[in-house]
């Protein structure tokens, strides 16, 4: 912990004993579709809203994890959510349901890996033996609040990405078979001036070149110590942004080991709706809870960095004329 | 740390080697302004929106508590902030300029006891050495966001609260003098089916009785344990709801020792426009980390529980006709 640091080392590693995933209707037909435990095909889920539905979601996927590792809600003690809906209703509404001590955070799509290095920070350091941890979007509520209902069917620009309608949930606990969290780095905020909301990934790429490159100077290591080091919704734009940076800053990077969980999600070939690829919290959510975690365990990836990336502005700041201030958060997990 | 427990115990009991306040034009006229740092005459604080009048007090709030403690801010290894506004635009952006890496939280009116204790935890894991948190809130952001802008003149029933305008910062580290936080109680969500968003502290008051009681249950002592226990925005209304509410469980309270810091914060015989009393994050954020840590500093008062209450609803799950689910963090802090 030298001055300077953003980062934490997990001593005692704190174990992802089970993981659990839920998605809508083009989550399905995605390519990490086997990997999502749960699958809707209507937006509304049942429910009579599509903040209901998120919610829904979360409690789903909370409730699978639970049962994955045969743990009792009532022996958790945290449950810590975020998502993009205003004031979180969607993870709040949540935690009223699983009646666990909750901590709601706001990380926009660096929730996931906000919400696990607290979640292994409180694990590591004894204060709880099991803690559920997650994160959830969903595109109809996410849209209608942050751009255009998709009911109105307005244009999007290329650059623009999908966000993902989804939730994924992960128990910690101290010991148990499983992936590992070994460390986090915890991402400042950076601004490069960008104020379009149809075009998130460029916003964001510079804030997750930024969290690296402290990973790498805080652990001593670099690009090729990991498997995989992924981001969590950059898409197509972003990634290639963050990719120029890291030359521009001299950092070598094995481009066939750095993916981006909004491109990884959807094909988009296949599925052109997507644009530049998914976002939103559900996009790292789903995809390292799901795939990349069952990954792991069949030994095909041995060390992940995870890198989820957020955009923390909000319809009123862009109002205002503010630009996008954006901030990526690492969780190191290895197998 | 049993099953069913809620809390957590800070053996090393991170040090508050400094806290700051900062207060609007009826926070200035109120009972505790000596003990708030600085005080804005205008609620647009030389800002074009309110917003922005919101976010400047998180930074001058943050930089004066470094200032008291000698502490630079590149020193400060994270920056852990909430407030009320959609995507807690005010937390966010006043972390852009601050520069540290940052966790966003949202706890409503809770967030700055949930803040707290993810610093002690943090501190207390010796993850960092220096963490700094707070949570804000400003009269007409939150109006406008969650009633109505005060421009429009409505009515209001007794029954509501006004929010403060103001920040309440505070530092933590390993060792020094100052308050120390010796343990914590998270909150489960309590949701009594109240839908009335002029009745928040009817709304709260049963969540705060719930972390109080699972407080004492999990550190096996009484209300005498504490020379004050302190709830966040109850109001009037709501305090006196706890004090029901305490009698109707059997526990048994000091009512001289269980204050409310919405009722604190202003005179409601001279400042009658704040009907029940303060509301808002700043409400406690602002009256622990000024009066009552100032009130520890000077010996007055040796144990303090501060339970931090927060209305987790939003205005769009009230017009979805959902209730709102509470939620209550206490901190435990002693000189």
């Amino acid at each position: 912990m030298v001055k300077g640091s953003q980062s934490f080392i997990f001593d005692s590693q704190p174990v992802i004993i089970a993981s659990a995933t839920v998605g809508g209707p083009l989550e399905a037909e995605g390519p990490l579709s086997e990997d999502i435990d749960i699958l809707h095909d209507d937006p509304y889920m049942g429910q009579d809203s599509f903040e209901k539905a998120e919610k829904l979601m979360i409690e789903e996927a909370a409730m699978k994890a639970l049962e994955k590792a045969g743990v009792d809600k009532d022996e958790v003690g945290v449950f810590i959510s975020g998502d993009l809906i205003n004031q979180i209703i969607a993870s709040s509404f949540a935690a009223r349901t699983l009646g666990i001590p909750y901590l709601g955070i706001y990380g926009a799509c660096s929730s996931s890996m906000e919400g696990l290095a607290i979640a292994a920070s409180l694990v590591d350091g004894q204060k709880v033996k099991y803690v559920l941890t997650g994160a959830s979007s969903h595109n109809n509520s996410a849209e209608k609040q942050y751009r255009y209902p998709n009911e109105y069917g307005a244009q999007k620009p290329p650059t623009s990405q999908w966000t993902v309608t989804g939730a994924g949930v992960c128990l910690l606990t101290f010991q148990g078979k499983g992936p590992r969290v070994i460390g986090a780095t915890l991402g400042r905020i950076v601004d490069m001036g960008i104020t379009d909301p149809f075009n998130m990934g460029a916003a964001m790429a510079p804030a997750a070149v930024d969290t690296i490159k402290a990973h790498f100077r805080d652990f001593g290591i670099g690009s090729d110590y990991y498997d995989l080091i992924v981001t969590g919704d950059l898409g197509a734009v972003g990634h290639k942004i963050a990719l120029d940076k890291f030359k521009e800053n001299g950092i070598s990077i094995n481009e066939k080991a750095f993916l981006d969980c909004g491109m990884m999600i959807y094909d988009r070939e296949r599925q052109p709706q997507v644009f530049a690829g998914g976002s939103g919290c559900a996009s790292s959510a789903v995809t390292i809870y799901g795939h990349l975690l069952n990954e792991m365990r069949k030994g095909k990836i041995k060390r992940l960095l995870a890198v989820a990336t957020g955009a923390l502005h909000s319809p009123l700041s862009y109002q205002q004329k503010e630009s996008i201030p954006c901030i990526a958060h690492a969780v190191a997990i290895e197998m």
